[in-house]
């Protein structure tokens, strides 16, 4: 939907190498200025949230306090839960890009693992139970969260453990589904109910008395 | 500190079978009348826990709320965190009395894991993430917390664990800890975070797939 634009005089002097905007839209936009407008909607969304939680806040709101307008909103989410968990996301970091490949299955997993962790605990914990209480009522926010976050950490995992395969490092094909169900529940866990550490040799033990055993169980299994 | 009373004939009339009271204290209380204020002020104490959450809570207002006095819930509780504590708990119902004794592990893995079930499926959700915003704010609060809720469930599991033991079941002593981290955290992550069903066919998973080959891998190893 995008196009190149003829009519550069109309955007403010801005410096600019290119100059895109939606047909219909009569603002033109810098793909530098959408992009701090994008960083300001998403940085009054989890204000908001931290502030009133996720049922209180609304669209009106954060377009409020990101001097932004809910036409330009939701331009680009289709709601309130999508915005949110692109808001959530964005300061977890963006997940890996592509899997750790060290070429060994134990130090893939701890690369993993160590990822993982370090989205978790960089976290506002506030703004993360806050999420989970609105969607424990909100069914429809609560899908677009798993999809999202949980389907993230489950496409590293299942490459980790597709590359032990192709290195003949684990027999047979395993349920990845569970290992990134462990491993984040365990994660999770000692973060918000335990308080147990989340240090290095944390990781460690959960590689190698859960992950790699169970693995082994698995691919002996079958 | 309780003793047989005498005057029987101050207790307003209400039947009973003993009055005990508490030396230097003017009201005397049946047993049956001591319980149902400390049920209106465990009751209280879960209402303005849902309402306000943890921080905003006051003894002041929970007094008012059960029609109580401060003095009255500072002789059973030392602080806001033990009265919480007790509060959730009741509502969880009683932690087992006796562990499962079915004669096999299988068996007493699948009956201790219903029961944990059960009773985190029976909590009020909000009330428990609201819980655990407070333990990630006061450090008090979330010793308190832990080492009650998490040490109930750690004694059920070691024995679970002792007993196959000395049935020869398993050939030496494992780590239960480990054991108890790995199936609340599991059953927390489904109810809290992805959603997924906590039914019996989950509860066999995850004795089945996770616990004993986890089980058996550690009493071979040792």
């Amino acid at each position: 939907m995008r196009e190149r634009n003829d009519c550069v005089h109309f955007v403010f002097g801005v410096p600019y190498e290119t100059v895109s905007f939606r047909i219909g839209v009569t603002v033109l936009e810098t793909p530098r200025r959408s992009e701090l407008r994008e960083e300001a909607i998403l940085r009054a969304t989890l204000e908001l949230l931290a502030e009133v939680g996720y049922d209180q806040m609304t669209m009106d709101a954060v377009a409020a306090r990101a001097q932004s307008s809910k036409a330009t909103i939701y331009r680009k989410w289709p709601g309130k839960a999508e915005l949110v968990v692109t808001a959530v996301r964005r300061r977890a970091g963006n997940p890996a890009k592509s899997p750790p490949d060290t070429g060994n299955l134990r130090e893939d997993l701890l690369a993993v693992l160590r990822l993982m962790r370090n989205n978790l605990v960089g976290q506002d914990a506030a703004l993360i139970l806050g999420l989970m209480i609105a969607m424990h009522r909100d069914q429809g926010l609560a899908g677009t969260v798993r999809a999202q976050l949980i389907d993230d950490k489950r496409e590293v995992f299942g490459a980790v453990i597709a590359q032990a395969v192709g290195r003949g490092e684990l027999s047979a094909s395993v349920d990845d589904t569970m290992f990134v169900e462990i491993s984040s529940a365990m994660l999770f866990s000692r973060l918000f109910v335990t308080g147990e550490p989340l240090d290095d040799a944390f990781i460690r033990h959960l590689v190698d008395a859960v992950l790699l055993p169970l693995l082994d169980h698995q691919s002996s299994a079958r």
